[in-house]
C-alpha cells in the first residue's frame, strides 16, 4: 500500500466510519408501554393541537383594505325650534366622502347669520362686569369666546358681560335639543363595498360576493339570521346591534365601529372566505371621566352679501361617526413555520427516551437487572480523581 | 473517611459522574454514505430554504406610514349641456386635503337652484297617480326622491306624478353624460409624497429619494422602466398600468389603488429599501353583482339669495378615488428567530442517526453481524413478562 | 404455545420491546463539569434570553384603533396685508371633521372674488409675449394658470402676457406672508381621544385612563414629566418636543406625526397597558430634494351674485396636519409558540453530550481508557470494504 492510499484510508474511514450506539433490548412490558405512551402523548400533541386548533403549519398575512360607504335616505324635520325642512345626503352627510369612514349628522346647533363683530359675552363666573373696569382690551380668555374689546355690555336685563370681538351673535350650544333633530336617520340605510387583499397571497376578495346577484342587492338589507352576507345595512340596526339606542346616542353623537373580520384559512377552498361582520360603540358613552361626551364638530356655511360683507351659518353637528374597520389574519400551508414547528415538536420526541430510561431505572420491578445491563461502571482507580478533592 | 466526606463525594458523584452511550464503530462505505448524505440534506435545507430563501433569522415589522398628495392641472369643458367652465385644483379635488386618498373629479349631473319647496316626483311606477287618492300626505318611499304631500300633479304633458316635499327641482341622474365631462383629468398629474417608519427597527425613509435633486423632480415623471423612484405620477398613466382605460372609468367613476410596497431587508445596506409602485383597479367594474357600479356621491354647494332664501346647486360628482396604499414588512436579523429556527433544524439533525440506523439494520449486506454487535437481547427469564400475558 | 399466541407474542416484542442505549458512566470532574456547565448555559439561554428579553412565550397581535380629534382655540389677526379677521374652530380646521388627522391652517394666500373669465397670465420666461403672434389659442402650458385665448395683453406698465382663460384674477402665490398669519395657533389645544382593540385577544381600551377624573381633564395639558396621560396637547407642545419650531413651520406648513404607541405586555395586570405618546416632523424640513416644501392646499368658497353669476374666494391654505398614528403589538402567553421555542431550546439540550463527548475522547487526560471502555471498533474483516476501493 503506497502512503498516498494509506491518507486517503485514512480519510475515508475518518468521515465515513459510522458510529453508532450501542443498545440494549429489553423485553418488559411496563417500559414498553411508558415508552409508546409518551411517544403517543408527543404525537396527539403536535397533530391535534398544533396542527388541527392552531394551524401552527400555516404562514400568515394581514389584510390590505378598501371601502366605499354609499348613505340613502331622506328626512323631515319640523319641530318648535327651527324651521320645516327636508334633508337629503347632501346635506346630512359631511363630509361628502371620505375612505373609511362617514358621518351622520342627527342633532346640531345652529347660529346663522353670524358676522365679524363685537357682542357681549355669554354669562359665566369668569365674563360678568359690573364696568369697563373688570374687562381688559384684548384679553382672551381660552374658556371665552373672543378677544375682549375691553367694554361692558348688557347681555340681557339682566347680566352684565365683556364685550368681545368675535363671530356674532355667539352660538349658545347649551341648547341642545333633547330630542334629536334628525331622528329619522335610524332608517337610512348604507351600501358597504369593501375590497380586500392579502399580497403575500396574492388574494383578492370583495364583500359582495360573487354569488350575489344585482336584484338581490337591490332589496335585502343586513341580517344577521336570514341575510348575513348582505352589504347594505339599516343604521338602526348596525347602533341596536353594538348594544346602543339609537335616540339615546342620536342627541350627543358617539363613534360606532363596524368592523369587518377577513380572517381566513387560505388552503380551503377560496369560497369559504367570508367577512364577518360586528359592531361595537367606540367612545365612552359614560358620562363619568368624559370632556365632551359623545361626538360633534363645529362647520360653517359661508355666505357673501350683496354689499361684499361675509356672513356665515355656524353648526355645531351632533351625529354618529360609523367607522369601517377592516381587520383579519389570512394563513396558508408554508413550509417552513411547518418545519420549524415539526422541528420544535421532533425535539420533545427526543424527550421520550429520557422519561422511559427514568421508569426503567427507578420504577420497573427489575431495575436491578436492567441497570447492571444497560450502565456499565467505569470504577478501576477513576475514583482517585474524586478522592483528591475530598 | 469521615461522615459527611462520604456524603459529599456521594453529592459529586451524583452531579458530575457523566453518563455517555457506548458506541460502535462501523467501517462501512455504505452506512457512512447514508449518514453523511442525510446530514447534508439537513444542513442544505437549513441553510439554503430557511436561511437564503425565506429569511428566517429576521425579525419582522410591518410598515407605518403618511402620506401627502398634490394634484396639479386644469381643464376647460364646453359641452352641449353645460356652459363653458374652466376648472382647476379647488374645484375637483374634493374635499380638498385628505390623509391618504384623492378624488378626482371626472363627470357630474349638476342641479343648479334648487330650494326647499314641492314640486311632482319623477315618473316610476311606485309614483304615478291619476289623482290625489293614490298620494298619501306624509308617506316617504324609500326609493322617492321626498315625502308625499298628498297631491297628483302633472310632471309633464304626459305623465301625473304625486307632489313631493324636497330640495326642488328634482335631481334626474338619469341624464348622465356618456362621455365624461373632464376627460383632461387624465392628464393631471400628482405628486404623492410618502415617509414610513419601521418603529421595532428605528427606521425612517421617504420616497424621494435621497440621490433625487429638485431639478429633477420638476420635470420627472413616473414610468416603471426610465423613471422608477420618480414620485411624480399622470393619472392616465397610472390607470392604464391598472389595466384600465381612463376615458371609461371617468364616465361612472372609479377607485383605484396606488400600491406602494416597502418590504425591506433591512440587514444589506439601508439605501437599497425602495418604494416598488404598482396599481390596481380595487372596485369592479363588471356590471354584473353591482348596484351603484363605479363612484361617485353627492355634496351641495349652499348660497343664500338677498331675501335670505336658501338655495344650493346639487352635485351627484362620479370621479376616480385613488387610494394610496402603503404596505410592506421589514427583516432584520435577530437573535430569537434565529435559535428557533437552528434548534427546529437541529431537530431534524437528530433524526439522521435513526436513518441510518435504520438503514445498517435493514438494508445493509452485513446487517446481521452489525445487529449481533450493535444489539444486545436481554433474553434471561425476561420473556416470562410476556408470558405471563399470552 | 398455539400458532397465533407466537404471532402475538411476536407483535408484542415488537410494539412494546424497549430499547436503550448501553452507557458508561464516567467518574471525571472534569467532564462532568463541562457538562453541566453547556447544560446550564443552554437553560440560561432559554430563561433568560428567549422568555425574559424577548417574551418569546407570547402570541401577538397588532393594534386596531379609532381617533377622534377636537381642538380649541380662537385668534385674531391683523396685519397690513389683510382686514382685520377673528378665526375659530369652523374657520381653521379644515376639513371640519377627519378620521385620523386634523389640518391646522397657519398661513395663506387669499384670492378673493375670482369669476371665469380672461386676464393676462403671470409673467414667466414661458407666457410673457410682444404681440399675439406669441399666443396660440387654446394652448394651455402645464406650468400656466389656463388656457391661452390667443391675445396678448398688457400685465403691467412694463410686462406684456398671454391672455389666458381661468378664474381671474389670477393667484400670486409668491407673496406668501413671511410671518405666519395664525401664528396664535401655538396656544391652541387638542383632544385627543382614542380607543383601541387588540381583537385576538378581545381587549380594549381608551388613551383616557379609568383612573383620570373629569374635573383632571378639564384643566390638564399633557406634559411628559407631570401629566404623562393626559390626552389635551398644546399645538405648540407638540411640535417642539418634534424638535421643530412652530413659527418657522407656521409659515410653509408640514405634517407632524402624533405617534401612539400601544406596545402591551397583557399578561399582567391589565391596567398597565398604557399609551406612550411621541411626536416626530414627518415631511422632509430641508428644502434640498424638495418640490412644493411643506404642506399646503388650494380651496375655495363659492358666492353667488344677485345676478347668478358664480365667484369664488380662493384659498391656498398653509399649515400644518396632524397624523394620529396608532401603533402597537400587544404579547399574552399563548402555548404554541411556547411550545414551539421551548422544542427549540431542547434542540440545543441534545447538543450538550455532543460537547461532552467530544471533550471526553480529546481533552480528559484519561481519554485512551475512556475512548477504549466507550467506543468498540469492528474491525474484523471489515476494512476489506475500504480495501475494495483504495
Amino acid at each position: 500500500m503506497s502512503k498516498s492510499a494509506g491518507c486517503c484510508k485514512r480519510f475515508l474511514h475518518y468521515a465515513f466510519d459510522y458510529e453508532t450506539p450501542k443498545t440494549l433490548v429489553i423485553p418488559s412490558l411496563g417500559v414498553g408501554f411508558v415508552f409508546r405512551f409518551t411517544q403517543f402523548l408527543v404525537v396527539m400533541y403536535v397533530v391535534g393541537y398544533v396542527c388541527v386548533v392552531q394551524k401552527a403549519y400555516q404562514d400568515t398575512d394581514t389584510v390590505i383594505s378598501t371601502v366605499t360607504t354609499k348613505v340613502k335616505g331622506f328626512a323631515f324635520t319640523n319641530t318648535s325650534d327651527t324651521e320645516p325642512r327636508f334633508w337629503d345626503v347632501a346635506d346630512y352627510i359631511i363630509p361628502p366622502q371620505s375612505d373609511h369612514s362617514f358621518f351622520v349628522l342627527t342633532n346640531m346647533v345652529v347660529t346663522p347669520k353670524q358676522v365679524q363683530s363685537h357682542c357681549p359675552e355669554l354669562p359665566s363666573p369668569s365674563t360678568t362686569c359690573v364696568d369697563d373696569c373688570n374687562c381688559v382690551e384684548g384679553r382672551s380668555d381660552p374658556r371665552g369666546n373672543g378677544i375682549q374689546t375691553g367694554l361692558c355690555e348688557n347681555y340681557s336685563t339682566t347680566a352684565r358681560t365683556c364685550e368681545v370681538l368675535s363671530w356674532c351673535p355667539l352660538e349658545i350650544d347649551t341648547k341642545l335639543p333633547e330630542h334629536a333633530l334628525l331622528v329619522a336617520a335610524e332608517n337610512f340605510t348604507v351600501l358597504i363595498k369593501n375590497s380586500i387583499t392579502y399580497p403575500k397571497f396574492n388574494f383578492h376578495r370583495r364583500n359582495i360576493l360573487p354569488h350575489v346577484n344585482s336584484s338581490y342587492l337591490k332589496r335585502c338589507e343586513f341580517s344577521r339570521l336570514t341575510d348575513p352576507h348582505c352589504p347594505i345595512f339599516r343604521l338602526k340596526h348596525i347602533v341596536s346591534e353594538a348594544g346602543e339606542d339609537f335616540q339615546d346616542m342620536a342627541v350627543k353623537g358617539g363613534v360606532l365601529g363596524i368592523l369587518i373580520d377577513w380572517s381566513c384559512d387560505l388552503d380551503w377552498w377560496a369560497g369559504e372566505c367570508l367577512p364577518k361582520y360586528s359592531f361595537r360603540r367606540l367612545d365612552n358613552k359614560h358620562p363619568v371621566n368624559n370632556v365632551a361626551p359623545g361626538y360633534n364638530f363645529r362647520f360653517a356655511k359661508y355666505y357673501k352679501a350683496a354689499d361684499g360683507e361675509e356672513t356665515r351659518t355656524l353648526i355645531k353637528a351632533y351625529g354618529i361617526r360609523f367607522d369601517v374597520i377592516v381587520f383579519g389574519t389570512a394563513g396558508r400551508f408554508s413550509i417552513v413555520p411547518t418545519i420549524v414547528n415539526l422541528g420544535a415538536a421532533l425535539s420533545f420526541l427526543s424527550l421520550v427516551p429520557v422519561v422511559a430510561d427514568w421508569f426503567l431505572v427507578t420504577c420497573s420491578r427489575k431495575r436491578d437487572l436492567y441497570s447492571r445491563h444497560k450502565t456499565t461502571h467505569l470504577t478501576e482507580d477513576a475514583d482517585s480523581l474524586f478522592s483528591v478533592i475530598v
